[in-house]
């Protein structure tokens, strides 16, 4: 079960698919340099490798455990934790002047998918505090990043996200937290949230919760939530930590997965009051928290492939090893079960997912960089409509492709893989939280088609499927053999998804059930198609690097071809499930009712 | 997380889908009327919902437990187990002279899905032993059966599967396990098995294990294997339970799911070698394991569709009651969930997936009854072959919609489904082993491609093809416009289906390697196929009560409609996966090398 960070292959995806060499030179006119990055990719992955993913089994047993208002962290988090932080790792993009590494938001992407690799529960903790940076960030005041900023960037203290109550899920209208002025222009906050994770730890010397609560008077649902800062210690003017603020974590959940990061219940104004500041202005907490959430939900889709990636780690390592049955290449005795063509195929898809869903990832966050550094307002937009265009994709199919791969992997080691030492069974509890959090998917694919396809007038949409088409056309014009039926499958995809997004933009104005009807479906469709132009642009990419004399990353054509003709050829079918509309849903009453 | 056995369904299905009125009539000359078949699912259903089903949470959370080579059950079991027995289920298809209630088996299957929709962890204890009685039944002495199988069927003693060794697991050829003649023309059995479910527990009085073993100077591989009997307890001439054998359980498993049923390490022959009768010939062991196995393979196949409607009836109940989002209907406040298009989809997509397979099971059950009962030698070889061929596609595709209905029906409860209190994700859990034991699912779809397509020169695939044409032009001819596409959707299915078979009969002779690269998605392609078949068989008969007078069934259409234009359409795609052959593997060593 040894496990190490694909560094190489994460470089080459941010090169080849992502494109970041070219935005190095010409978006922000060499201020880094491929070098430094593919070091600093390099060095998380070394970090990652021997430091975090060997406590990775033990948080699983172990967990994170709950005593008297404090949580103790599993072993070795801790100290693993600290290093991490010593290591400058929570400022990745962050900006110098607060002592980030100002690196592009893609070499941010890359690191999270290398810690959440070595342990999702481990990374959450970095994960949420980066959230909580970028919405301080963006929305705090002055004096709130002078005294939170640099303190959060170092890891010293982290932060949390306080939105879910027990009635407020998904939904946020429903939360009830109650925010009071106090006379010295802060607050003070009371209620009760749930599902915190990291709320509470001992991993750090304080916790900066960013909570949505309700002012008196407040408007009702989401345009009356106020998003406020209230620190677990609160801080004295020289910056030391005082007295302990009126919130406290009641409990933690006994989960299906990710047991060494706790999830806590939070209470927050027993007596006084929480002691909180606002962030940004008064009833427009929601737009703060997008900032959070958008940032999140990217970093939550990579969770997906950091997780398909570990298990498809242990689960090659388990096929090359398991001796049982004969080869199909004939010989004596059992052989290897990788010779066997069906575990090939379980093999290459967890593989191919992996490299599918890494390039969506590293494209949405190509696109948050070129919002951010685009040389014009144009370019920026541009960048800025792609990534909202992508990020649900991101988000959800990359966690669905994380729950089918760990599951291939549970697979893979036959009844071994059901017995938990093995440590595959973890993989695929730990994964399955991605794809309900932030957002449960179902919800990304209600994004995606009523929100994200009208962006630009339905431009940014189109834009997508037309590159889709120009990689289909690329390959059938320099690919060659090796490519098998690529271009043809990824042509079809790319149609039907045409075919499907048209049908969609008609809806929006004209039958908003039979769009939500096929949400889901469009949304899968999406990523399945991206996903399979995302590996031909790394194939094409190695044939180049062949062309130059390497020909070391020519696999990864045969990769592109077994996910064309293995996986993509299933686009036409779900064009035609979003095609059929809502009719097949309007009985759902008397489908689902008890007497049938 | 109240749950009820799905009497009206199961017994509709048996009707409907599986012609079991039919087969009352025709086959065994009104030996069982209706009547008493309904009383007796209905009285299962009874048992099982008041009785085992409000155990299957703290067997989940207690779990089987062991100290000293003893095995405790979870709070309950024995006491049910005692009262299951004690009504007579352990003898639902089981022969008269022997106690049985002599029904055919596919009520027996049917009481098979309810005591695993009640718990998966039960219920394995009692499917264990009914293997274990078909291999005796058929291929024990008369001086055995006189022993043991009314003590079997009676419920008094229970059965085990010993097969599976460390290094021996989907490959019985690496069996080590030996055995050596005594001079009493009984055996001594030296070895250690693995996996072996129920292998030592409280529930009963006795344990009758059947074990796979080598005898001196046996050929190698699974033509040297002899299947032997070896009780916990001796038994006295007198039927009274003698001394202990010479075997023990040395540990249990700490598994993924199925907590309450115990996955036991069996010990045989520490000191004078375990004591044991043989059954059938000398190493003619495997075709007497056959006959355990198939029967094993039908029966797990209906636990996949028993946790699904587990998972489903549990994530209705909550999708009525949560309340999150405004409906689609408009509206004040929070509308249930259930309102929302993609929760809908959710739900359906499960019911759907659970009436399809359980069709394929009773399909599958009413083909081995035409085996047995059959009223000419041509109808019971048609129907020996019919179960052949589809008991593999019963096992796995059933179990691949266990496994992706339970996870949906995490998905439907949102952040709750991942607390393991909501106990969603327990059925998640106990779903998973269903696709791994009794054969892993992918030798399941080998097992259908290369021996049971050549059935009857082809013919047996052949006519299951035609016979889901004739469902689709039936739907086309009287089905009116309630199915929506339906007809259209399954004629397509059904031609994708007849050209992968067609494919996949000329690879045999020529290309195994591209059968064996397309056999999963070749079987996915048939379940799909066929479920939608059965689906419409409901539908129909369900427009046909309508036009006697009783239209309380006609959702059956409305859910036909639903498989058919939502998750039908992707069966053109996996003839094209099918059809692509080994192409895309051929380089897979470079694909799962290292360096990429």
């Amino acid at each position: 079960m040894t496990y190490r960070s694909p560094v190489a292959d994460i470089l080459f995806s941010l090169k080849a698919v992502a494109g970041l060499s070219e935005f190095i030179g010409a978006k922000l006119d060499g201020e880094f340099d491929w070098e430094t990055i593919a070091s600093v990719v390099s060095e998380a992955g070394r970090f990652a490798t021997e430091e975090i993913a060997p406590l990775n089994r033990s948080a699983d047993t172990v967990g994170a455990t709950y005593a008297n208002g404090a949580v103790i962290s599993p072993p070795g988090f801790a100290d693993a934790y600290r290093r991490w932080a010593e290591g400058g790792w929570g400022g990745v993009s962050a900006p110098s002047e607060f002592g980030g590494m100002a690196l592009p938001h893609l070499v941010n992407v890359a690191c999270t998918e290398i810690w959440n690799g070595a342990s999702m529960a481990f990374a959450l903790c970095p994960l949420l505090t980066e959230s909580a940076i970028g919405a301080l960030k963006a929305y705090g005041s002055k004096d709130l990043l002078d005294v939170y900023l640099e303190a959060m960037i170092s890891g010293r203290w982290t932060g949390t996200m306080n939105l879910t109550e027990a009635q407020a899920g998904s939904d946020l209208n429903g939360i009830r937290t109650r925010a009071e002025r106090a006379d010295d222009g802060t607050y003070r906050l009371f209620g009760e949230k749930i599902f915190i994770t990291y709320g509470e730890h001992d991993l750090a010397e304080n916790i900066v919760h960013l909570v949505l609560a309700r002012l008196p008077g407040a408007p009702a649902g989401t345009r009356g939530l106020s998003l406020f800062l209230a620190p677990k210690f609160l801080v004295n003017p020289d910056g030391s930590l005082g007295a302990s603020n009126d919130l406290r974590c009641a409990s933690i959940e006994h989960k299906l997965g990710i047991h060494g990061s706790p999830t806590c219940v939070m209470i927050f104004g027993e007596s006084e009051g929480a002691k909180a500041w606002l962030i940004g202005e008064e009833n427009r907490g929601l737009a703060a928290m997008f900032v959070m959430m958008n940032a999140a939900r990217l970093a939550v889709g990579t969770q997906g492939v950091a997780i398909a990636e570990r298990a498809y780690q242990q689960a090659l390592e388990f096929a090359r090893e398991r001796r049982q049955g004969r080869s199909a290449k004939g010989g004596e005795g059992m052989a290897p079960i990788i010779e066997h063509p069906d575990v090939q195929r379980m093999l290459m898809t967890m593989k191919a997912s992996v490299h599918a869903a890494r390039g969506i990832c590293h494209l949405t966050a190509a696109s948050l960089d070129l919002a951010s550094h685009g040389r014009t307002e144009a370019e920026r937009t541009a960048g800025a409509n792609r990534a909202a265009l992508l990020t649900p994709i991101a988000k959800a199919f990359s966690t669905d492709l994380g729950d089918e791969a760990t599951s291939l992997g549970v697979q893979i080691h036959g009844g071994m893989g059901f017995i938990e030492e093995t440590g595959a069974a973890q993989h695929m509890r730990d994964s399955r939280i991605a794809a309900i959090y932030e957002g449960a998917n179902g919800i990304h694919g209600i994004d995606l088609v009523l929100r994200k396809l009208p962006l630009a007038g339905g431009a940014t949409a189109r834009n997508e499927v037309n590159e889709m088409r120009d990689v289909a056309r690329a390959v059938s014009e320099r690919g060659g053999a090796d490519f098998g039926a690529t271009s043809a499958r990824l042509s079809e995809a790319a149609e039907a998804l045409d075919q499907a997004t048209r049908a969609m933009q008609i809806w929006l104005s004209s039958d908003t059930e039979s769009a939500l009807a096929g949400a889901s479906a469009y949304l899968r469709l999406f990523g399945l198609t991206l996903g399979g132009a995302c590996l031909a642009k790394a194939g094409l990419a190695a044939q180049a690097l062949a062309r130059e004399g390497d020909d070391s990353e020519l696999a990864r054509v045969a990769l592109a071809r077994f996910y064309a003709e293995k996986l993509l050829p299933v686009a036409p079918g779900l064009n035609r499930i979003v095609a059929s509309g809502a009719g097949a849903m309007k009985s759902y009453e008397s489908v689902l009712a008890d007497s049938i």
